[in-house]
């Protein structure tokens, strides 16, 4: 079985797949959430796109809270992408490894909401984020003692 | 043919590994343009860097216009890397796929150029940010479609 | 052979992926370095962590160094993952690609720890991100050659 793992036969690299795009398009977004904020709030980072809204070069905290969520993001989805190519390889229960990337996926979802979209006090964003980080970890340790 | 499709015998797959390289290398060539930045305008953020040149630490707003660029690579290019694998495996016709590479490929070269090397006015940059963009999201989404 | 590169049976491609393991969880340990210096010096960038300390937002080079040391190998770890996984494609020496990934692997943490955990004096940083970006080239361009 493990010798067509990355085929399209099998479901369990499909669903890779599938969350490798939800969670790439998702980062996408954070992108359009920037320019929203920026455009909403006047704040251009850019002299030449400052001048063109006849603006001052300025920071806003509304802004760099988007900002932080996307770096989160970019902190710990690469990281995912690759560690959960490795676990896929090590032929985990396809329920079992399906339920993690809908946690993953859930939980950074919620963590951008609760980061910069409707800021919701703590612990909404370190539960988030440590929902994800502990099934990455899960995901590289089950890998790092399967290829010993 | 999908059974084999992660395969030196397949030539998208080369075709692939080849912009892979290309813009990895590109994102790496980043690193050297600030790094010339820095020591054109002698402007270091670390303080054993500013030291051995006998300078404050400081910022420059052309140092940081690189390292924007850079983070705009960084922003886009992983999440093409992982969505474009995905959009791979829906085996899509070779010729329209390449071009997709190539034009992704150019579009965040042109990018980087008209943001740091030579400042050329808007809508340049938007422009050749949102080719790469569009490009991934169609890519991101044709994949959703093919796997659900 | 390159038919089943990417199956456990090749004892590179185990490599490989004990490496982007190791690594990315290593990506995912300056989360927790970063956390520790803004608890030790109650450092806090958002208004709602701030508070929950009694402290005000503010900004500190040690916390800034932490963080410029994980965007580091978010600049640097991401490429190597594409790049070397072209690399194996183009069929190299198993002991020579063995030892390009630990020697890689070596130089990030190496990089890590004078950069933020014990500030060494350069060229000690420099060597370190030295060795990792000259491997990363060196990978990219072999295949991109083996590609043409």
């Amino acid at each position: 079985m493990v010798a067509n793992m990355m085929s399209m036969e099998n479901p369990l690299f499909k669903t890779y797949l599938f969350y490798l795009c939800v969670l790439g398009l998702k980062m996408l977004t954070m992108s359009i959430l920037t320019a929203r904020k920026r455009f909403l709030t006047k704040t251009f980072i850019n002299p030449e796109d400052a001048i063109s809204m006849k603006v001052k070069v300025k920071t806003d905290d509304n802004v760099e809270r988007v900002r932080r969520a996307h770096l989160n993001d970019i902190e710990n989805i690469p990281v995912f992408f690759v560690v959960s190519f490795a676990y896929l390889m090590t032929n985990p229960a396809v329920g079992f490894a399906t339920m993690l990337f809908r946690a993953f996926t859930a939980a950074r979802f919620v963590h951008t909401f609760v980061y910069a979209v409707v800021v919701i006090p703590q612990p909404a964003r370190a539960l988030s984020w440590g929902v994800g980080y502990a099934i990455t970890w899960y995901m590289g340790i089950t890998s790092i003692l399967n290829l010993l």
